[in-house]
């Protein structure tokens, strides 16, 4: 199983402390490309313009912890890359409790929990705490030290094109700036690494796919502001891969046109491939890079099929949303739903007969010869593509109309075209 | 309340006996041309032709009534001028109680109510009387007496033409030929009265404003038929302003299309602001000058917002269609509903982001600073703005897709078009 | 009643024994043009290329049986011709009780039934026998005899052209390929037949009307290979005359586009006139020569309305679809429908209102003087056509709209036409 696989690289990757910019995003970048040697990593410098916006400072930190009244070292950033505020500026300094108090994050309904917080835009510093392990502090001198740079550098981001016989572009894009934790963000580049190596080996590639790998939100905006116009020319069909590790449930984001290339297959595969799922809207749910890639005049057809989706589940944003949180049967089953959607595209044409009226299949021993129970639904598939392969409507929109899965027409169109029944208009 | 001012002005027209035409329309106008000083007030000749009607001979009446077989004098046009069909010839003559029979109209089912009749088209004279008064006349010889004149004259109308910035014109259509009833019709050109006050007060008016007081039917299809071309060249949206009185309910008539920009904005404005509402249908429920601004080859985008609709009200063409049975608050909240009409006309552009992908509304201070309840909801409707103003829907169709009222979005609209966040399409 | 005398004809056809092609076929067309002297009968030679199929060998049989092992003739063509599968070569040889079973047909779940067979493209023999009767058969050796001829000849079909004042047509297309049954298939060239005579009897008949009497699937791929261009130029709407013989329920199977003219008609006259019928689905039940007519490419407005549908009753394709199965009323029923769909369409125009503005129906006596319970729908009807003939719908449509039966309005149209308050658009 596939996943067990991308799990163990999710392990791999869990410990490093990845944000907006830095060292941690070089590593997983650097992991990434031993799997995928071709993927190619870029350094944007610090104060690029970006459309509305700018790249920020690089942060980096070695090293913050806190020293209670009693001498403990509490929120070791070592022991768990959450306890730091992601963007914290450098400290080190004695404070009472009360001064300490106003930099504490913690969740009271989740008292297990370190929750992930950051300050991209704004200069400051915090640390992050279970609500149990921040009920048991007392009174008395805290120090705090905090041993982080924030200065001009890069940020940096990966990218993997692979060519196919068409310049059409299918389109994945994925996320590393989330330091330790499991369904977001490392299922998803994980889940996209896999999905690369399956790309990589398929053979008469139908498209090419752009697969990129980086920051949120600032990430895709500054890839947006140098490939506009190519992606704009020639994505026919693109997802944001995030929550892709969990085993609880399948979800669907659409794209705001909510009626793409990208959503008709999306909702396709889901609805003949999963048990059920759930469509939230874009108007009320949107949340991830789909924000930018379906934003006002950039206009791009990009989704997100999901497992459990961001802001749904308790452990979303904690140090609960961990590798436990994650499985190998959780990252497995939405590798295969995105396989399935991969193969729905390459195989996607608008077909039509190249005869009129009914082909007579006798002649030409396409009919099953056994006959056993699918015997009647291969026939019934074969007359109902002679019926609507009439080159308006793809093959998307036929395994609609005759309600069944994509998948089961592959081998028939494939016997029509070898015939010449159907040509590809 | 602006309803008390508008009740008033109903209670000073209440007595005139309106028609067709006559003297009781002419008095009218004048009384709403002390109200709107620019209003222009015209007279159309008896015997025009408009596209398949002529305007009639104008009717006037000084005195009407019955002596009956004891001496009084009932049914008196002094007392109340429903007693008087509109429209009768004059009658001078004594007559049994079964000749007079014939003449005679009231409700059994509304035994206290005294009918509204007319006969526009076809020469005759009756007397409207309640149903127990009509039970208590007995055997004999009755006087009747109507000393009206119906000759070639004029219809008179009134106009207020009130200037935009645009040529483009919203399309204000009420009636005054209704004699003593609240409802339907008095509602009407009182309300448009204080829309016209307010439409007059507006500071940078989008649109050129059409304000006309007409009788109906004949005289709609008069007004078109003098400016048909210039209507459909410049008229955005229409309403007709009837039964806007009562405080029972609130009702929508589509135009014929169903589907105009008046349509649009009438049910988002319902929708929102009133607790609930009926909408009737074209099909099977129209009955005002609708008929008229909406027949093939007019087309206008003409529908109606009112109270309780025409015919759904018992009261309705009889004399319990009285003072009483409108109300301050009625009045006032038909105009309250008008009024945010009109301003979502005002507002309501196809809006464009300037930047591309989202804008970065902190470094603009474009988020709310304090944190009230009401933070989150002006956060997610900027971003709302963001994503949907895409140059191709307008402010309403965004209001309806993000499913909040539109004017909810006008002070965003007007921070973003401050920051040259947005541009008008 | 109509009924009877469509019956008379499936009895007088009832006992020939028709098949893709031979004598049967002949005899029956022979019959009809009895009936339509002008129905013109076209012979097509064997092995004629069609588009993707070729005019197979035409079939006849003089005698066929089998003589069991106690010398008894079972099986007999001439008591019943369904008792010998479809062109079945010839046979005159002796065989034991097992060689014989793997020719012999029956059904065990309709043990009453003889089945109907044909193997038209594989070439072998076969009887048909009821479940009972074949359970009696015992060991021993039977003699088999079918004196029957598979060669070069001609496939045989008829057609009548009837002029209209437009070259656009409506088409009727029906089979005559099945040996002694009722439903499927007696009922539909004897319905056609009738509907024939009452199109030829129309004066002032605008639409031409091409109807054909051909064999099922390789009839309607032939015709089409001969007239494809004419038909695609001129058909309006067209319909598969199948099962319109029982009494049971009414069918309605649509075009593969599904909503063409000849589809709004057909539910537009179901609705309104049968008191409910099933609506079939052309990907799931679609299995005659709609097939064909709306095959990819050809896309004719081609649909059926039947009374109990082919496939959906156990008698079909049995010895039980006899003349019991079927009945005047049936028949009846059929032809009154489809000459309300033929008026539909002979009356369904784009009508556009000559007049701006309501007409004043009163000066032109329009307005019904007599006051039934009627006036008022009529009155309605009226302002209806005034509000709806816009020159953009046609008379279905406004039907629709305004929910009554199409031919209520007839009336209307032809009293505002001669008033010319109404142009065909």
């Amino acid at each position: 199983m596939i996943g067990e696989k991308i799990y163990d690289l999710c392990r791999e990757l869990f410990p490093i402390n990845r944000s907006l910019t830095g060292d941690g995003v070089r590593k997983t970048l650097n992991i990434l490309k031993r799997e995928l040697p071709e993927l190619n990593i870029f350094e944007v410098p610090t104060g690029t313009k970006c459309f509305d916006w700018t790249i920020p400072k690089e942060w980096n930190c070695k090293e913050a912890y806190i020293i209670d009244p009693d001498g403990n070292k509490i929120c070791d950033f070592k022991v768990n890359n959450l306890h730091l505020m992601g963007y914290s500026i450098p400290a080190n300094k004695i404070l009472n409790f009360e001064e300490l108090e106003s930099h504490m994050y913690s969740l009271p309904e989740l008292p297990d929990a370190i929750p992930y917080i950051t300050s991209y835009y704004k200069q400051r510093w915090g640390f992050c705490i279970t609500e149990n392990q921040r009920q048991n502090l007392k009174d008395g001198e805290y120090k705090v030290y905090i041993d982080s740079t924030l200065k001009d550098g890069n940020l940096t981001y990966g990218e993997l094109i692979i060519k196919g016989e068409s310049k059409e572009e299918i389109f994945l894009s994925t996320y590393v700036c989330h330091p330790s934790m499991g369904n977001n963000e490392l299922s998803g580049p994980t889940v996209t690494t896999y999905l690369a190596k399956y790309i990589q080996s398929l053979k008469n590639r139908r498209y090419t796919y752009r697969i990129i790998f980086i920051p949120e939100t600032i990430g895709s905006i500054m890839y947006l502001s140098k490939h506009l116009d190519t992606m704009k020319q020639n994505i026919q069909a693109g997802f944001v891969l995030t929550c892709v590790g969990d085993n609880y449930s399948y979800s669907f984001l659409p794209s705001r046109d909510e009626n793409t290339l990208a959503d008709k297959v999306s909702r396709h595969v889901l609805k003949n491939a999963v048990s059920n799922y759930t469509e939230y809207s874009f108007v009320e749910d949107r949340g991830s890079d789909e924000r930018q890639y379906c934003a006002p005049g950039i206009d791009l057809p990009v989704c997100s099929i999901m497992r459990t989706k961001y802001d749904e589940y308790k452990e979303y944003h904690t140090s609960l949303d961990n590798l436990d949180y994650i499985s190998f049967k959780g990252l497995n089953g939405a590798y295969e739903v995105y396989i399935k959607v991969i193969e729905a595209l390459e195989n996607n044409h608008t077909y039509k007969l190249t005869v009129l009226g009914e082909p007579q299949l006798g002649k030409r021993d396409l009919y099953p010869t056994d006959s056993t129970k699918d015997t009647w639904s291969i026939v019934k598939n074969m007359m109902n593509i002679c019926a609507y392969a009439d080159g308006k409507i793809d093959l998307v929109d036929i395994a609609e109309k005759i309600n069944i899965p994509i998948w089961e027409l592959y081998e028939i169109i494939y016997k029509f075209k070898n015939e010449k029944l159907l040509s590809i208009v």
